[in-house]
């Protein structure tokens, strides 16, 4: 296994930062790494709002279900899905703009997502570490308006980025025969290697609470799925031009 | 600047591959690295079926739009988000799982595209070349069924992978300006920018074509966008359990 793979397969989240300063320079070169990535049909369809302002920290903080390393850490980037620039190129050519579609959704999302992962590994390949954030799309229609982002703009998620100040182990994932199919999509096995991974999850979160938490994985997905996931977010993406059709 | 930054910065897709065998041991180490990206409450919402019969390549070859290569790279991967293994863990529980959720829909897309990224970033540091596919949405009904994938699962995309035999130039993207924004978005400053990058483009095609291509970025994005976006998406979606609700 080369160098790159063992970094890859090292990952896991970092929700505690050292005050170490990062640099722009580096910033930039974690954002453009980021633009590597591929893009469907080159629309490049990803903005990156760097949010240095204490007090709009502090407030994504909160919304995000007070989690606290969005203050803390030294970089808190926000990654958003957008078509706003592809406007700008139809009004630059005065051509009427075909938008809404579920599919322009999708690749804008994915875009976002590709170029975010690039930003992640470059992030960890200067030792620094990073966590995802979902939970800003908690209060979705707060953060566009806090960070003034227009229509055909949607913040996906957020990345804190800063020098780990804590080791946590890496979490198991589902076995790879649950992941990896060959030619066609077959569940027949699925339950019982579910099964066994459950242990190994219980294990794993066990080892890291100190006994704790006591919870496999089919336990905690289904939990979770007996809630609503947040039920705004039709309604809020297709008022900023998404999602129409 | 890093040699894993330096693999980022490098990628460009690759469309002609050589007859190298690749080891499914290799496959298999790649798409553990997919696993290893992060996930959105650890859902894991991402299967990878690996196409080898050739019937089936030829044919997500020709309603990808004609795409041969997706027939000739050594291995054919499609990323599906998968929201099917939940439902099971749900009834391990006899949990009742509250499906159709837009924010489910995005956080298992985004789990695909984070772990996609993964696969073709560890892809590159063996040598490989990938494609990202996203042209099978073109037939998303006939891969599904060819697939045979259930309810709650749709394919994001597909990728090829093989080794190179062929070695393009990485494309300009849009400048740093454009992309990242401080604290709040302002695109005040983006047509001067975009018209800039527009000549950066051009000089590239030519280069490509020798000639041939005569077309800047807001050119081709405008041109594009004229154009219905796959309009079947969102219907064919919600009928497999998706963007309900």
């Amino acid at each position: 296994m080369n160098q790159v793979i063992e970094l890859l397969n090292a990952h896991r989240s970092i929700r505690k930062f050292t005050d170490r300063n990062v640099e722009q320079s580096t910033i930039n070169t974690l954002v453009q790494a980021g633009q590597s990535a591929a893009t469907s049909s080159f629309i490049q369809a990803c903005t990156v709002i760097q949010v240095n302002d204490r007090s709009k920290r502090t407030s994504i903080a909160e919304w995000s279900g007070n989690q606290s390393y969005i203050s803390d850490a030294h970089t808190f980037l926000v990654f958003c899905a957008d078509m706003n620039r592809h406007q700008i190129s139809c009004d630059m050519h005065k051509a009427d703009m075909l938008s809404g579609y579920t599919e322009q959704f999708i690749t804008a999302t994915v875009d976002c997502a590709l170029f975010a992962q690039n930003v992640a590994i470059a992030a960890e390949s200067e030792g620094l570490g990073i966590v995802y954030i979902g939970g800003l799309r908690n209060k979705i229609d707060l953060v566009t308006e806090t960070l003034k982002l227009p229509n055909l703009v949607y913040p996906v998620f957020g990345m804190c980025i800063g020098y780990p100040d804590q080791d946590p182990e890496v979490k198991p994932r589902l076995p790879l025969d649950v992941i990896l199919k060959q030619d066609h999509y077959d569940d027949r096995d699925d339950p019982s290697l579910i099964a066994e991974y459950d242990q190994q999850v219980k294990a794993y979160y066990q080892n890291r609470t100190g006994g704790q938490k006591d919870m496999s994985w089919s336990e905690q997905i289904s939990g979770m799925l007996q809630k609503e996931a947040r039920p705004h977010m039709l309604h809020f993406l297709q008022s900023r031009g998404f999602l129409q059709k």
